[in-house]
């Protein structure tokens, strides 16, 4: 049983690990060290790729303190050598005695953790506050599982479901709070992906940016992701100097997936178009939708989303986590459901 | 000035009033006469047509003891002879010492009230109270003064703007909750409005019905209307017995609005379908937007609001007056803003 000084410091190890800037491909962890008489030595968190996990981090602070010390972390400990050695071998050689962690590694490649540790004679403990941990890392822990990205589809749109004229004017449906609001969810993934044509409709700069609307450093962008055959002219600002560009010449989402998977990618922010978006849905690999819905109706125009459905069984439901106002206008997120059709085989 | 007792009263007033089921086509009204020492005499409400006058309710109740007395009425009492005879002449009768009203009577047939008051030496004062007033009847003070009905368009349709499947099948998109809501502001509609297309493809019965699905009697159910020029086979649910029908065979807003105007009717719940409301929304005629929302999607199929516009400048707004769960439904509850192109002129 983790004591009640321990599960303290778990919530110490969460809150160091939530305040860390973007971390993906990697996992958000956080660690403390207690003395055997439950002080806290040291409090580290991982800082994304190529910096040291969060182990490591704790231990380098504590140095020879950390002999006897119990690790206090949110995460597992990797077993795996990757641009860092494996954080089991950290911890062994530092002398700790004991392991406390939240969430069971779910990458095969990293996991072992615990047999490594024991096998040392490290007394393991696991499972406080797994809920809270696991959330931390939502999309991460799904990458993981699933073998794919975790997709969350941004839409903007009327009350009437549309998000452009029939001339295809569509600039902008939503209020400017409701685009500041989306650069705080970009800055969360680590894909920005769009159709060719939203690119090429709007030449959108697919980039994060602050409140002055100055983008953040090249190495802080998301990747971004432009799908389709239609080559896009080298003026086009999606080419520009910001952030990094990969061009998937595929229509198959199942493609477009592999080469995701292939650039390290865990969580991407699909902003459509909607032919796009249509084409994801239609294959059921939404896994959380952003809907921004202006208070406005236009009566007629493109829907939002492009999908295929025959009959009102093609209803997919959806559970909306959370309606709130931005500005003047409605922001839904919600977890789609499981395809209806699945329910019927 | 209304004294403090005057406008305490005025407030018992407005509550018997607004504890009155639908008055339409008449505005909801209360009154109550006070003693010249401040004591409540009697306090009356409209019920509809064909019932007497708040005043006259109040005036019968209080006999003699009205002599002398202060009427205290939510709206300015009638100087017209309708299927009663005008209020302002049975206050004179009564002996009547003083009237405090609310809403200034915007109808221009029955005004004239207050001139008539006075000429018969009673003390009148307005004011009191009537924005409240005015807010309980709201739709009827509207068509009193546009001369043309008040219109609530409701919609159902899923979370990407949809309200039937690509075949046609559309029941139901909403849920059993927002089905009953439906019933509650069907109820304070006079008139329920849909096309020949609605009516063919769901054969709807149009009624108000309680919560055991059984319909109002006949004489308090709102005046069911079909437009198009198509005719709907007489098995059809909305020939049945249980509420009176009006076929308004024509596609032209304008002639529908003249022919409701004729009878009566002040405040319409159009119930769709998605062309009839189109033509409703290309003439600027919807007031009230009251729309379900499902959470679900559809991906395709047919839009709830089949409208014209052309670029994004045929955007309207739409001021967002209650948006509230019901049930497992989003109801948003909107006004719809000027037409922009009006703006533009
Ligand atoms: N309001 C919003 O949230 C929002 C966001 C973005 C865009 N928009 C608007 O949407 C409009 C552009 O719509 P769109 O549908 O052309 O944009 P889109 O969905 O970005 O692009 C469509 C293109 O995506 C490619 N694609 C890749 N995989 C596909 C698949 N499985 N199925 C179909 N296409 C696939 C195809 O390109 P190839 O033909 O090159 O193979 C297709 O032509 C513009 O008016 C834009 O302003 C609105
Ligand atoms: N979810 C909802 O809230 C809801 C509500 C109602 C219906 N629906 C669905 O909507 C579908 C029916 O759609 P719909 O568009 O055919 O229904 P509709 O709008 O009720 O009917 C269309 C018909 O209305 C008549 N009409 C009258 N004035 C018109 C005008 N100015 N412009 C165009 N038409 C005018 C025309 O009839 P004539 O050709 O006879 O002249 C036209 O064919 C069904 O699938 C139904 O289930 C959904």
């Amino acid at each position: 049983m983790a004591t009640d000084i321990e599960i303290s410091a778990m919530r110490r190890a969460l809150d160091a690990a939530r305040a860390t800037a973007r971390t993906l491909p990697n996992p958000r962890v956080g660690c403390v060290l207690l003395s055997p008489d439950g002080k806290e030595l040291a409090i580290g968190a991982h800082r994304g790729a190529g910096t040291p996990h969060a182990e490591v981090d704790a231990l380098e602070q504590a140095g020879e303190a950390a002999r006897g010390a119990t690790a206090v972390v949110t995460l597992e400990p990797c077993n795996h050598t990757g641009t860092t050695g494996p954080c089991t071998k950290a911890l062994i050689d530092a002398g700790v005695a004991r392991v406390v962690f939240a969430q069971i590694d779910p990458n095969r490649t990293a996991s072992g953790g615990t047999k490594t540790l024991k096998a040392a004679g490290i007394d393991v403990e696991s499972g406080p506050l797994a809920a809270e941990a696991t959330d931390l890392n939502e999309e991460w822990t799904f990458a993981m599982t699933a073998g794919r990205p975790f997709v969350t589809w941004k839409y903007a749109a009327t009350l009437d479901g549309l998000s452009a004229a029939p001339d295809g004017t569509s600039k902008w449906i939503t209020s400017e709070e409701a685009r500041r609001d989306v650069q705080v969810f970009r800055a969360e993934a680590d894909a920005i992906v769009a159709g060719t044509g939203a690119v090429l409709a709007d030449d959108p700069r697919l980039t994060v940016r602050d409140a002055k609307d100055l983008p953040l450093p090249f190495d802080r962008q998301p990747l971004r992701v432009v799908v389709g055959e239609t080559k896009i002219p080298n003026y086009y600002r999606v080419f520009d100097r910001v952030a990094p560009t990969l061009l998937i010449q595929s229509r198959d989402p199942e493609v477009v997936m592999q080469k995701l998977v292939e650039n390290n990618i865990r969580h991407i922010w699909l902003e459509g178009g909607p032919r796009l978006a249509g084409a994801f849905w239609n294959a059921g690999v939404i896994d959380r939708i952003i809907g921004y819905i202006a208070p406005a109706m236009l009566g007629s125009g493109r829907a939002a989303l492009e999908g295929e459905a025959t009959t009102l069984a093609d209803l997919r439901p959806i559970t909306i986590d959370d309606l709130t106002m931005v500005g003047p206008d409605i922001r839904m997120i919600g977890t789609p459901g499981r395809m209806q059709r699945e329910d019927f085989d």
